[in-house]
């Protein structure tokens, strides 16, 4: 059988190993290297669909697991699956769900996970052709294999067994997904992941497998869950080393300026993680000249916005005085519009390291970046 | 002294005693009967300026307790007041704080009440005066003087004393406000406050005593503090009964359909209540059929909007079966979209309620109301 892969993804420019490409579906097309915000529940918290729109969010993370449980998959295909629910009319990755679980302590088998809801403690069971069919009903654009994700550090014999199981079931969630997409002539995509915590030779197998597999897409998996990012970086690359020039690249779970240029710096396309948008919550805003937490007394008479050098965001209206008034009383209001300017000098950021590839300057820009968030 | 009166005011057309009236200050220009949001700590919760504007807000009121302990006139003033603070351009109605810091058992004489701040329990004075400065700090386009505001239900000597002292104090903060705005050339106005609690004969003297001293636009206070509406609308009656015709008159802490209809019905032009925005924040919708709880399991895979009868709102875009999910998992998107709705749902039906004046069906628009809020 000949694979039609989509997304269509091509690489228009190159600096050093740095990525400038174009990905491209039904829905919606985009420029990477690109930021994911992360919708967990079908909503990136505190914000709308239109809030996303306006902000120029190319494509929005959901999670598998919260949204498997609440409000289950049979509501959310009833109201016209996750882009119909929330409204969001470009485009959506899921992941498997399997992260999650992991971290519940499932009982794992070769055949796939059995955890306890932490909604109602309910008993539920996640297989490598039930991830596809959750997906599927959820309607995702791109969807993610179920893997085993290890936490760090794990003895090795832990990592191996992850790595083989993840084979396994990356073969079974394949030979599935394509049988679907066939079937049912969907134009959905699905991504394989890398495991192999930080040891490069296993990092180097799993690649391998999972290329040998073939998938539309391929991430990285299984790091930046608690390592430093020097101990990140070795088993990025290794992984990175055996992926297809060709297809788009995902790095999961990472949002950190330093982080994020590091990874394109290895030749990274797509990212996620909650990281902007928690600390927004928190009181912490993303500026130029570093974050800071605008909770802090030393902000109450400031009449600056919060970056006074991205003034081009839905909160620069709004005073660093003004803020730290509504996160000092606890008006939710606070919350939305850090969280609007974060992502908002995130997507900059990553505009900015766009252009810098294109230009030819990206390791100017990984400087200036490396210098004030390393 | 010759008083000029600010706002420019005319009544424009009536049906019966229900007004359809023309406020005009310099800042901004409203209809009445109009209804004003409350913003208590420097926002209305879960909401910015811009979103205030886009629903089409005229005026918004900001509470003088909660802004006087935090983050204090000081700073609101050194960031250009609480418009420049909240970047809110349109009118800012203030109340004088009396309402909370009653609230509190303070200590009460002839000059002035000492209340302990909610905050910090530090001990603080609010006076006539002092409630004038507070409030020409805030930059309040109308103010309100300081009264003593009693429970309901209270003995007649307490209701007694609370006119008399709102009288001293109305003269005491009346003689202050116009030396004020002479001598300072500013453009605000001050409305006084008729008290007199259920009793029909106080509610007529207090309302005799306040407009002879002649204020630039009054309000009935000291109602709608858990009484029945059928308790509260003979006093509502009494106190406009001493109303100048040619001046804004404003019910005090009004919100509910069927309250509206009823004194907009006895004559009254201006509103304020939490209630709709509060409503919101607990998953409660207004809609033409009622209101309706949208955590409730029943919406769960709705495909409708939250009210099917009105389209022209900032939130129709997602369905009852989304925002019951958010509601579900706690999403704070929900409290801001409901309170998008909620109060573009009121404003609607102010527009109505004036365009029913206008052409003078008012008293049908009154019943469709009662038929269903009553």
């Amino acid at each position: 059988m000949k694979i039609e892969h989509t997304p269509n993804f091509s690489v228009v420019a190159t600096d050093g190993s740095a990525r400038l490409g174009e990905l491209s579906m039904e829905r919606h097309s985009l420029e990477t290297p690109t930021f994911m915000p992360v919708g967990t529940r079908g909503a990136v918290r505190t914000l709308t669909s239109s809030d996303l729109k306006e902000l120029g969010a190319d494509i929005v993370l959901g999670n598998t697991y919260h949204l498997m449980l609440r409000p289950g998959v049979e509501t959310i295909q009833s109201l016209g699956g996750l882009h119909g629910f929330t409204g969001w009319e470009r485009l959506i990755l899921t992941d498997s769900g399997g992260y999650q679980v992991f971290s519940l302590e499932p009982d794992v088998d070769d055949l796939g996970a059995t955890f306890k809801s932490t909604y109602d403690g309910s008993l539920h069971r996640l297989t490598p052709k039930g991830a596809v069919d959750i997906q599927c009903g959820l309607g995702a654009d791109i969807q993610m294999t179920l893997d085993v994700c290890p936490p760090l550090p794990s003895e090795k014999s832990v990592i191996e067994t992850a790595v083989a199981r993840t084979k396994l079931w990356a073969e079974d969630a394949r030979e599935y997904f394509l049988l679907k997409r066939e079937n049912e002539r969907f134009a959905g995509a699905q991504f394989g992941i890398v495991q192999g915590g930080l040891d490069l030779s296993l990092r180097r197998i799993s690649g391998e497998q999972i290329v040998d597999i073939g998938f539309d897409g391929y991430a990285v998996g299984g790091l930046s869950v608690g390592e430093s990012r020097e101990e990140m970086l070795e088993p990025m690359e290794a992984s990175l080393g055996t992926l297809p020039i060709g297809r788009p690249r995902y790095f999961m779970g990472l949002g950190d300026p330093a982080g994020l240029v590091e990874a394109v710096n290895l030749g990274v396309d797509m990212f996620d993680c909650v990281w902007p948008t928690r600390l927004a919550r928190h009181g912490t805003a993303l500026t130029r000249e570093g974050r800071i937490n605008l909770g802090a007394a030393r902000y109450a008479k400031s009449e600056d916005p919060i970056d006074p050098h991205f003034l081009q965001n839905p909160a620069a209206h709004w005073s660093r005085g003004y803020l730290r008034h509504l996160l000092a009383v606890g008006e939710p209001a606070a919350a939305r519009l850090l969280t609007l300017h974060n992502l908002a000098w995130l997507f900059d950021m990553m505009q900015r390291m766009r252009q810098s590839i294109r230009n030819g300057t990206f390791q100017e820009f990984r400087r200036e970046i490396l210098e004030i968030w390393a």
